[in-house]
């Protein structure tokens, strides 16, 4: 019998599928369980958005160019002009979500046994994608102490060897909601200068920054534009995750020409996804208004709620739709299955994802939590309620 | 300043683009291009299956099952007992296009380094893929005298190193158009059982078979279940090619589940394509009669001009929509590039793939172009004339 690739083996199962099957029993017991533990808005998608597709005259749906509709980029390009970005159509390769972004910007920047420095926690799809790429993710643990800020400069500096190709970094960040300083963006860029790395930006979740403004590493001046690779997509911006619909955005130009071959590869981005994109592009900008407004309120509450439940340690994320805290527990994943197992309140509980899934390193994480604010006040209230009563008597509970 | 990886140098580039600008210029001096060179469908696609997507009530468009809408896989599944394949929802992984089955199946059946047999001619973006997973393609030759068949099997045995793990056909063939028999599909399972290799199946042309029954690698019984890895999509089937919407099947258990966590790596296929391609496998099967008739046609009428120009060899291509003819000349690349810049015959000029650009090995395959017979039997019979006028003046002409 053939043999599947060690790669294959490898190649981790999402932590998020580990504790469905527990999930799914406890639905089938009657309890209801507030899911924390995936970033899937609630929001609705603008319906003037699916109104493009779904008024489009399309008679023959055909390939696309292979970086995707010219009409799109240049709508995409004026998007990105809106927030500080200057980049034209030129520079832009329409992606099957953030993830093909994330996959086309490894094969395209880094060999077989490259590294790639991340600082941890991080999203955990970046492990299967340097699988699949080949290349070696080298991490720097950034600490719930800082509120998960940019580890030390000389930290990231010291893990640098000669297969050291670039820096990826998530901001804001999933799965901390940490958003990186000019500053430190700055620190991140002369070091990616000093060593000739780049830096992998994925900003995905640009629009939800509460209390400072967004930073791009695109916002950087002409020194980034050698080595800043943006990762993007439409997902969270506008509420569209099964879409699939992202970017990578370069002005290197030897980049954009090896990721345009890659793209090439796979013909076309999805084509009823981008006449999507396009008319998510021409939102005014209103929309983020609301839809950042809604969420920062539920940041609010779900903090304010955790910092409120004794021995919780939870720093305030500045953006995204996550938070990070520390609960005082002996382990995130069996108290994530105990949740699911054997508790309840008001026939309640709630599903969340253990840290563990986001570190590289063994063993740390063990008590910090990613928990996802994508359901209503309401919902966070009961939510909320129930995390704080299973505190109360979770077997395993610890100072 | 940071340096791309050799993979991205290495990765070809699409031999279309590379005559694209000199199409354009055609163009633009007000010269007709018929263009013979890409197998994009000119087939509406079924408005019912528009409507499909069109007509949905979408209020948030969610990330769907990382394997692909159950929903549509069980369809899918229909769809394939109806044509004789025998599978189960578990059996298959919803794919963005026939393109991620093929990088899905690489990175899932062959380790960095290892080698997949394939009959050249074969479709250039396998050498992207192979390059994108790391891994090498050992070509045998088909040849034209006989109808590019598969080379006998010895001369596959040949090529079996320790590091060969599996062998890739195209069936029915693109660019060569040929279908391979019972016989040749059970005599490359038997080596496949012999040396314990995966023969990973691309079947995206499987309902344009004009002259005998078509034989999937999954008709061959029990004994193919845990080779057969099946490449599939709907971009040719339903003229849905922008969708990007395929699939990728097996019975090999160890193979799924290895497929399964390249899937959630992205974490979902294409969600609108989705409903599209669910509507596409309820379509009736007198759905394939029409245009498989209206694809037989054009094929009848593209091999008989073709058989008719003096010097010209062209063998009877069985299925998907491609001729594969040898011409009187020196070298196909600077025909299809005269044949835009410097040729015209009543205002009109034809765009040809060159073969070279499907075969591995170096110098063959100079006097052999790939032709789509993608447009209406007035459009063949118009680019068919210029073909014939262009080869009696052809500077390069050879016999």
């Amino acid at each position: 019998m053939p043999q599947v690739s060690s790669r294959g083996v490898a190649m981790p199962m999402s932590p998020y599928r580990k504790l469905t099957p527990y999930a799914d029993a406890a639905k089938a017991r009657g309890t209801k369980v507030y899911h924390l533990n995936i970033g899937q808005p609630d929001i609705e998608t603008p319906p003037a958005v699916m109104a493009a597709v779904q008024q489009a005259n399309i008679r023959v749906l055909e390939y696309s160019h292979g970086a995707g509709n010219l009409s799109y980029r240049q709508k995409l390009a004026q998007y990105y002009q809106r927030v500080g970005i200057e980049v034209s159509a030129t520079e832009i390769i329409v992606t099957a979500g953030g993830s093909e972004a994330i996959l086309f910007a490894f094969l395209s920047c880094l060999n077989p046994g490259d590294e790639v420095i991340v600082p941890e926690p991080y999203y955990g799809a970046y492990t299967a994608f340097a699988i699949a790429a080949g290349v070696h993710i080298v991490p720097v643990t950034a600490h719930i102490e800082t509120g998960f800020a940019l580890p030390p400069i000389a930290e990231l500096e010291a893990r640098i060897t000669v297969r050291t190709k670039a820096v990826l970094l998530c901001n804001p960040n999933n799965p901390t909601g940490y958003v990186y300083t000019r500053r430190e963006l700055e620190e991140l860029l002369a070091l990616c200068e000093r060593h000739h790395l780049f830096l992998l930006s994925d900003e995905a979740y640009r629009e939800f920054c509460y209390d400072a403004p967004y930073v791009s590493a695109l916002h950087l001046g002409p020194a980034a534009e050698e080595h800043v690779v943006l990762l993007d997509t439409i997902s969270k911006r506008y509420s569209a995750c099964g879409a699939r619909i992202g970017a990578l955005v370069t002005k290197n130009k030897a980049v954009y020409d090896a990721a345009f071959k890659f793209a090439q590869m796979r013909v076309s981005p999805p084509g009823l996804a981008q006449l999507l994109g396009e008319a998510a592009a021409e939102l005014p900008e209103t929309y983020f208004d609301h839809t950042k407004a809604e969420y920062q309120t539920r940041r609010d509450r779900m903090v304010q709620r955790l910092q409120a439940i004794p021995g919780v340690q939870c720093p305030v994320p500045g953006g995204a739709f996550y938070v990070m805290p520390s609960l005082p527990i002996d382990d995130a994943e069996r108290f994530a299955k105990w949740l699911l197992e054997e508790f309840e309140h008001l026939g309640q509980t709630v599903m969340l994802s253990p840290a563990t899934g986001f570190y590289a390193t063994p063993g740390i994480g063990r008590q910090e939590v990613r928990l996802a604010y994508v359901l209503s006040l309401e919902a966070i209230d009961a939510a909320m309620d129930c995390l704080a009563k299973a505190l109360e008597i979770y077997p395993g509970r610890q100072q």
